[in-house]
């Protein structure tokens, strides 16, 4: 491998950076393109996923050859290194065609173990959640903070947020409910900007469920990078998808746990 | 009445102005002070809601002395003008403690006939919404733009959102979920960005209840001069708070309407 020029985190930044170019001037357009291509349910895919999910391709290739990727758009290779780009070029598509400010871009960087290198990005807002390679730390309208998960220590006091009621089986729902009827505060609706959140110390818990891998990837790095734990409702390992429970420390995350594994 | 140095407009932004930088900068600190002002439920009120409301109330006394005030934190009291400036320094103080940028400033200037001039600001991602007084337009991080309801007129193809099911009775949840059952996307989370949204031409309902004048009165007046309509769910003015049905434009809201009025 020739990984001379740039870092990791260089190349973290750059995906990012062509992303939110790609991206942007497509956010609130009055005659933004959707088209469905899930028949059973809503989720839409805009001209500006696509374009963001090649633009940032394009850096791979330049960069990092011999890595993998594997984006939403545009489906999975395996490189030669041994390790993979996982890309969501935008998380929270229904947020997108909202107009809110929930969706992001999503970047990781995995081996065998799972991602170790991660970035929750809001083109919008400007704001950038990195975490990982020695970085953990937030850009935004307030300048640069770094990140850091709270100390909440018991259930009671612990703000939740997940996009049910939106999404999820009834089963998962029922497992997210029974957890947010302990905690002093659910709110929905954020899309991944619910794990950069976490990340940054705002919240306490993001409880998910019907996860692709590249949903939650880079949420993962970014919030263990800041002192949280990411795993499945069974305490294993959540960069595959499925259910995942996200949470500002082990004490916290092992309450939530006992809920959930119920389920 | 001296209203000789600035318009209406101008004394409507220096609130903002004012509201915003008393607020940010207690925006997502660690040490957010809240207490719990109602008994039965979570609804704190923070510094930040207090100095914000003192801070514009001092630009009223000094530039619209004989205007009356009605704020969310320190009451009301009528001018002998017969306009009211009515203010909510914090809409959405449980997105403002969770960090999220879903809060705003509310500003309504209003008379007899309900509000005429009105203000949705977020501090953080330095977005202002504003219509009346000749005004409909937004300014944020990409510029200024126009503001614009969408022309949806049909149910089906409408993005509906909500507060719910954080907020309301059951039977308000009921006729919320009686019409988002027939919409093409149902959101929650937004607090009042919602209007601001919906004013902007990205989103088509907004659908409420259980509301504070304050909590309506700004959104009203952004989403009119936008081309949208705001009545409660019988159809008659919402100003006074309650239910409120906000809508793109005539088409969608009778079809709403006639859903919500069973409720």
């Amino acid at each position: 491998m020739s990984h001379a020029a740039f870092s990791d985190l260089e190349i973290a930044h750059k995906l990012a950076d062509a992303a939110r170019a790609a991206i942007l001037p497509y956010f609130r357009r009055a005659d933004l393109g959707t088209e469905n291509k899930d028949q059973g349910g809503f989720d839409p895919v805009t001209i500006a996923d696509r374009e963001a999910e090649q633009a940032m391709r394009a850096v791979l290739a330049e960069h990092r050859p011999t890595d993998g990727v594997w984006g939403e758009e545009f489906g999975r290779h395996d490189g030669s290194s041994g390790r993979m780009w996982v890309l969501d070029p935008i998380d929270g598509t229904r947020g997108f065609i909202s107009g809110t400010p929930t969706w992001g871009v999503l970047i990781a960087l995995s081996d065998g173990d799972g991602p170790f290198l991660g970035v929750i990005d809001q083109p919008y807002t400007g704001e950038r959640f990195v975490g990982g390679s020695g970085a953990a730390v937030m850009t935004g309208p307030m300048g640069e903070t770094a990140l850091g998960t709270r100390s909440t220590s018991d259930l009671n006091e612990a703000i939740v947020f997940t996009t049910f009621p939106e999404v999820g089986s009834a089963d998962d729902r029922s497992g997210f409910e029974a957890v947010a009827g302990q905690c002093r505060l659910a709110r929905y609706g954020m899309d991944c900007y619910a794990y950069a959140l976490l990340a940054a110390g705002q919240i306490d818990l993001v409880i998910e469920a019907g996860l692709n891998p590249y949903d939650i990837q880079g949420p993962i790095a970014v919030i263990q990078a800041a002192g949280g734990i990411v795993t499945d409702w069974q305490g294993g390992p959540a960069h595959n998808g499925g259910r995942a429970l996200a949470a500002a420390n082990a004490q916290l995350h092992a309450q939530a746990l006992a809920i959930l594994t119920q389920f």
